[in-house]
């Protein structure tokens, strides 16, 4: 029980329910949390770095390819994140660990000093990937091929699943934690 | 001519065009730059900052309020965005200095160091009103409202004027000052 | 088993899932089927219709308000999407039948001589009404109090509930009716 | 100038602010008409019908291709909005008429019989295109490659120019002709 949590990391593949989860711990916990992710960092790129080689790139297949000045981008991103929280606000952060334990080893460096709840946010590829039909707006394959790859060797301190258990249930889960 | 440059700071009212000038930006200058904007930070803000009182609320006449809770997090997400910057990005901010000079003041204040480009993105109020009209998606009045209002007291770099000229334009005029 | 299904109409609550099955059915059937709904024609209203008295209304408590002139143009829309169907357009109709079984007399009528299978969505009011948290950009308490009052006195085909089923899995259950 | 207008055909490229005009004459015009547009049959589309072959194809280069499958459900949906437009919703349709004179025809057979006022978008190709980098949100080409192809052999009751012109000032034009 952590009396004062400064950031929540919630990983997960892509359709595992993580934005829905933070939309549920912004409205249940008593004290406001800037929600950001992985998905705002993609949408204020540049039109060139939404492209597959220097940026981040979605095949037709869902597999999802980061180039040199991309990961430049999203190294300075994490950097601004964590001075957000060092500021003051309460931080909760959705992302897709691509590089499994290294990009939680980045954040760890980013975050370094911050109190941090690491939560994993899993869901069965079978499930996730129905729920990509459902939502039909992302590139068809990313669900299954993400739902194993981005828990590879990520330590949490608390994980919830979508399978079978309701994102806002999942979210009270995590907020008892928050204290 | 500044030939290191790392923040654009956009500054006009609602509907003037600084979104549509930064897309433009994003398309045409030859390093990528992230967007970021103060639409993005109300997006990123839980629901019970999303009304007047504590958070930032939006009145039936367009008039825009502001709590101390949502100012708390408004000054830690600068911080965040000033340390993006200095960690290697370029940004163009996107924002709305409600308080004039003082919203200037307090942006210089959190880009301390930095090399800014400060940009005034002007529009008269009457074709402002008319292009919320068109937009559609705000409330109606904000345009009107925040037209004048924005520039009080602010200094800038450069002035751009959406009135009549094209965003991708005034977007090429800015990217000329960029080096 | 019908083999010449001309209309699919899915009715349910708010948050039910109804638009995610539309778009699983889209998906996984073997002919195209074009999917419309009360949402498409609310965004297609002008905004005086938008409001509550003459048109529709979304009260803070999620009661849901209809006036005449929104009534008449709801009418117009359904005779339009049953001329779709009868110009040979496979139609997914998802509604929320705020009259219940009036609702579905008045689409009845405007079906009349197309082959038709009438769905139900069902959801706890419970799990609805979590998932309009997960989606935040629903008036909060529409899944609460439209759960069970959009099924009285509806008479179906067929009924799915997504309390404890996934979407694509309702849809896959439809989808075995159509032949 | 019509007393009993019962449908307003606005034709344009992309980019060329039909969508824009159509928000501001739902605004304007004092009776409520509904707003539909060919942009609102693609979303309603199978995913399958959103590639090229059967479908909708948006190549790279901004060409649009239109497969039979397409055609077919987008003549049924011309036959469903005639039919809002007889059973007494006044309707604003917006459209791009790849085809030109040929889409013209297609339309006037699916009105026939109603009071129709045929409306040509026109702006310039450099300052459309311009306008699809502002918007950002665009296959980058439509504005250029549809700018002069669309008006081809179209017979207009008016024409109105948004290079130079505002929006709202445009449907104001129109608005003028509605009686």
């Amino acid at each position: 029980m952590t009396t004062h949590l400064q950031v929540i990391v919630l990983n997960g593949g892509s359709s595992s329910g993580k934005s829905g989860i933070a939309r549920c711990l912004q409205a249940v916990l008593p004290d406001p949390w800037l929600s950001v992710g992985i998905d705002g960092l993609v949408d204020s790129l540049p039109p060139s770095l939404k492209e597959p080689g220097d940026g981040i790139g979605f095949a037709p297949d869902g597999e999802v390819s980061v180039g040199p000045r991309f990961r430049a981008l999203e190294q300075a991103w994490m950097t601004g994140v964590a001075a957000m929280a060092r500021a003051g606000a309460r931080v909760i952060v959705d992302d897709v660990f691509l590089g499994g334990a290294a990009s939680q080893e980045r954040w760890r460096t980013a975050l370094a000093g911050l109190e941090v709840l690491w939560v994993g946010v899993r869901c069965e590829a079978r499930v996730a990937a129905g729920r990509e039909v459902v939502r039909g707006d992302r590139q068809r394959g990313m669900a299954e091929s993400q739902a194993a790859l981005v828990h590879q060797g990520v330590a949490y301190d608390l994980e919830v699943d979508t399978t079978r258990t309701e994102s806002l249930d999942c979210a009270r889960t995590i907020a008892a934690r928050v204290g």
